[in-house]
């Protein structure tokens, strides 16, 4: 399978500027504004997202080097493999933020709840839809199930600041 | 921005071999089963990934070429920015479903309500949680709001048969 490239559409703007103490979920990144600047020439394809409260943003983990299949992630003590957590630390390093959206202007979309690192570059911008995006069913958060919760207060601390913080 | 270069971690299967037809979001597959065959070089990365009802997959829409910054997505007649469109032909062609987690098996993840076509290259799994992915306020779905329920019935028609499907 041949590499699969991409370009940054945008960056991110956020007061967090490193790893440690940065909120590891948007949960735990209440009210905290920042922003994205989208690159001049993708600008034309915000159109029509000011209709929508909340989005997806796709980012590259810049500052992720490497991966372990097997983590201990911040939210608990055990080992867990790296796709069932939100660790950055990922074969390919792409990382998800439902986010909320405050306002669109031309090249810049202004957010709260920001978890984001403040100069992580973006993939992809796509609108939060519950019809789309929410189970109708029951859902079960296996290791998480205990754990969620802590989002909101957890931030990273400095075990993987020489590698990338896990979740 | 130098290029951000990703690999396939493993290859969708399911029984949508054509984008006609194809369903335009889970919520138009539901009950549709396919799984994931994980490539051996991440299969330990699975691990414990079972406790969880649902997960995020994030793949490299393969079959689209090239991007328009507005569309005419299938779900509407008007004009959209791609940004609030799930249209797969955007200026980094990676898609999102969450879908809904049946088995996890030593390198294959079986998987219902799929809408991914068959052969697509995943690039990421993540666990879908509630707490992290659920806005806890008001969501406004934008043009959406009076198409979004359309994804139940709708298929991908040949309109973009020749470049790609909207949404």
């Amino acid at each position: 399978m041949a590499e699969m490239c991409f370009t940054s559409i945008g960056t991110v703007r956020s007061p967090h500027t490193s790893r440690e103490g940065a909120p590891i979920q948007p949960t735990g990144a209440q009210g905290v504004r920042g922003h994205i600047d989208i690159n001049p020439e993708f600008q034309a394809g915000v159109k029509d997202l000011d209709g929508f409260s909340h989005i997806f943003v796709l980012y590259h983990c810049h500052l992720s080097q490497g991966y372990d299949l097997e983590v201990v992630p911040f939210m608990d003590t055990e080992v867990h493999g790296v796709f069932a957590t939100r660790a950055p630390r990922r074969p390919n390093p792409i990382g998800l933020s439902v986010v909320r959206l405050l306002a669109v202007y031309s090249g810049r979309l202004d957010l709260a709840d920001v978890d984001l690192l403040d100069g992580t570059p973006v993939l992809d911008i796509k609108p939060f839809v519950p019809d789309f995006d929410v189970p109708a069913g029951e859902v079960r958060t296996g290791w998480l199930a205990q754990n969620a919760e802590k989002a909101e207060t957890l931030t990273a601390d400095d075990r993987f600041t020489s590698r990338d913080y896990g979740e």
